[in-house]
């Protein structure tokens, strides 16, 4: 089995859905994304938190056996986010975004992490995930995140980083805007011919969209029935995802597919309360009996060959 | 094989899109719907049409082997709907709604058409498909679709005609209204509760959900890479879909999923281009090269037994 390597931020959010409300909790991406790749393989994590930065944080990432060497504890006060989610809760609203700390987040890998070669790149400014890149000596999977805020931003370098990643993320809106076109699959193979091995398109409750040099993959979203708070569910996605691939060592298109499938389980679950309170506490079986749904929903029963010639008049 | 029959409007539809315009052009549910079921089972028809009624319509119908007994020819114009579609396409404007002859449609079955077992019962007034539901004698599957219209200002008695129904069709927001909830999986479970044997939940490009008593399934759209004219993509999947049960002869919940699939391969051809242009010229090569690629959409490489464990730590 091989590692695990989560960069990007942790950060104490203050969440208000239409499920209840949770003040200066655990979030942000790395956490999100650690948490989700240790349940499949030994996990590092590079942050930044302030010296204000809770010890019952620490405790729950360690306690998942995240390795902590890369979290750097810094003078000054944690990222904090504060926003809220309406009845849709399709989009977040920011209320305040203090990045305090993580202002001036600069990860410079240890030898060690930069030989690490399955690797979570979550949402941070383009140039800082191109500084990782450059830093890193054998990657065999690169996984890429973003959000909008760059694409409208820093489009020249979040391309340069698109180029040197093995899997891309985005979500509809971002693929969209991305490449400007309405359709995702249009958005998709613009995306994959600029150098990823895989597209990957979040559609939320619809899936995702896998984009790879043999073809288009649909993979559904878990039938949820219930969700209190949608923070952390694409990192969480990633996260187990990169975790899954470095599980099975090799990042082929097969072992990618079978790891967007455990992403999408295990994103089910971080939605189902505030934080990490979920994911801290998923039973093996539960995780199991998700995955086995996934595929039972996909079972499309064989037409035979003769019933689909069309009827002759 | 059993046959089909289908009941609607046929109406002449002046629509515009960012692709082009087409002015009278034909249109109605029953006309797609009809056509789309023609390709699998020897399909009937029953609409009404004014007395300007192209003959050259009358001839597309009847050259797919529709049988035109039902299609009544009143004094007045016929039903005239014109309109328009934005950039995105995901929405129809209406200029304007001219009923004329379908103001006064009566759907009265005769005994031949009561005896039909496969039934694609069009948008149209619920009233109407009540009537229709209770002069079939011997119905194996009754394909119901409806619109945001009843829904709004007849629930109660569409409500009736749900219950009555074999399979349910609507699209997302369609059901989110019905059913008062955000949740499409909320939605589809409370519908099926309602009697039918399936429920569809439409969702565009994001393919359709299946609601069975064994559980959700998932379809995905077929990747189209040009969309020019929305309009009938609807009517196209539920016709084709009653047609291809019909040829199966038993309404099984695995022959509905497979029928599923057919519709959403004859869905995409007919908004590549406008009215039944596209529709009218399907090769049986062509159709099944987009079944195939729906189901190599779905692929979902197994995961093995002992990869799904957590990592201890």
């Amino acid at each position: 089995m091989s590692k695990a390597l989560v960069i990007g931020s942790v950060a104490l959010d203050s969440v208000e859905t239409p499920y209840g409300t949770v003040d200066s909790s655990l979030g942000g991406s790395a956490s999100y994304g650690s948490v989700a790749a240790s349940y499949f393989a030994p996990t590092s994590l590079v942050a930044v938190v302030g010296t204000d930065f809770p010890k019952k944080y620490v405790t729950w990432l360690r306690n998942r056996g995240i390795n902590l060497e890369g979290l750097k504890v810094e003078n000054g006060e944690t990222f904090h986010w504060s926003g809220f989610y309406e009845t849709t809760m399709s989009q977040a609203f920011t209320n305040t975004t203090a990045l305090n700390v993580f202002e001036h987040f600069r990860p410079d890998l240890t030898p060690r992490q930069a030989k690490e070669r399955f690797v979570f790149l979550a949402n941070i400014d383009p140039e800082l995930q191109l500084h990782v890149i450059n830093q890193l000596t054998n990657p065999e999977l690169v996984v890429l995140d973003t959000m909008n805020f760059w694409i409208e931003g820093s489009k020249q370098t979040l391309a340069k980083v698109i180029k040197k990643c093995g899997l891309l993320l985005m979500n509809e809106e971002e693929s969209r805007q991305f490449c400007e076109t309405r359709s995702l699959i249009k958005a998709g193979e613009e995306l994959l011919k600029m150098g990823p091995r895989t597209v990957v398109i979040k559609k939320g409750e619809h899936g995702s969209l896998i984009f790879q040099k043999d073809g288009v993959f649909s993979v559904p979203a878990f039938p949820l029935r219930k969700m209190k708070d949608p923070t952390g569910a694409g990192d969480t996605f990633a996260g187990s995802l990169t975790g899954y691939v470095a599980r099975l060592r090799k990042a082929t298109p097969e072992n990618i597919r079978r790891a967007v499938i455990v992403g999408t389980a295990m994103a089910s679950f971080v939605v189902e309360d505030f934080s990490l309170k979920r994911t801290l506490r998923i039973k093996p079986d539960e995780f199991q009996s998700r995955v086995e749904a996934l595929y039972a929903m996909t079972v499309m029963p064989k037409l035979n060959g003769k019933s689909l010639k069309p009827y002759a008049k």
